[in-house]
């Protein structure tokens, strides 16, 4: 199953390659992770996606909480939240296809952030099957670069992550 | 100085543990990174701002590329790029604030995403300080979480990320 884990951690060096190194001596690959700060200082939070099985990542989830610099780890995938990916991606433009990019940029409620003679930079967030909606419509143009910032999620309503109501 | 590294990656299990473990042991902090899938199946890239000294810096770029699932690494900090961050926070809201709230998500072109009768969950997107100058106007309604991705980018033109025009 596809479990969403969202990591409350100190900002220290090591935390990350200590959690990640946990993961793969398991051989969990992280199909997505972000890191960034949060309303607290000194304190990060990490959102990893993970494919594995339910019982084995039960024992890592409660393994990482024993870290020192772990604050606490939550699997979200049974709550319901809100799941959001941001993407650049620089797509080759000439003249004759510079209609059909503006009008899917708009129809996707993308942005434009960056226009040069044979290329454009397009900004667009969402969950992920939209983005991925997105990838599909520019691939004709051809894709020159792409970058994604792996999924981020939070529980929605007045739960805290991992806090039930 | 401040840092941004672009890495592109193999997609298998390890390779952040070994990256992130290099940059930890050698005490640099990542201040913000983000994993995530590329135009081509089985690469990710990945995007690091570390702040540290630049000779330093420069040989573990060398020797984060001689590892076998690291197909390239970047130091895009000196060249022109673009940067988005994306953000998902959950604010107190009340019927009092709830116009005050609405403005400035407007005003920000942020997105409220989730409504709860107590809290609003908003997304933003942008360069660090817009999300930045986002999180203080926040902050006096109460901010119940916050989930950032880390900073993602691109370089503009037709330049690649990391080769010359």
């Amino acid at each position: 199953m596809r479990h969403v884990l969202c990591a409350l951690v100190q900002n220290v060096p090591g935390v990350l390659s200590h959690i990640s190194g946990m993961l793969a001596s398991r051989g969990y690959n992280i199909d997505s992770l972000a890191v960034g700060e949060t309303e607290t200082p000194n304190l990060s939070r990490m959102t990893f996606v993970v494919v594995g099985d339910d019982s084995v990542l039960e024992q890592i989830r409660k393994q990482l909480e024993k870290i020192v610099t772990v604050v606490r780890v939550d699997d979200i995938s049974s709550r319901d939240f809100v799941e959001r990916d941001l993407m650049l991606l620089t797509v080759s433009s000439s003249s004759e296809n510079w209609g059909a990019i503006k009008e899917l940029v708009d129809i996707f409620r993308a942005k434009i952030v960056d226009v040069a003679p044979e290329t454009v930079m397009i900004e667009i967030s969402g969950p992920e099957k939209k983005l991925e909606a997105f990838i599909e419509m520019m691939r004709p143009f051809g894709i020159v670069e792409l970058v994604r910032t792996g999924r981020i999620a939070l529980v929605r309503g007045n739960a805290k992550n991992g806090k039930e109501n």
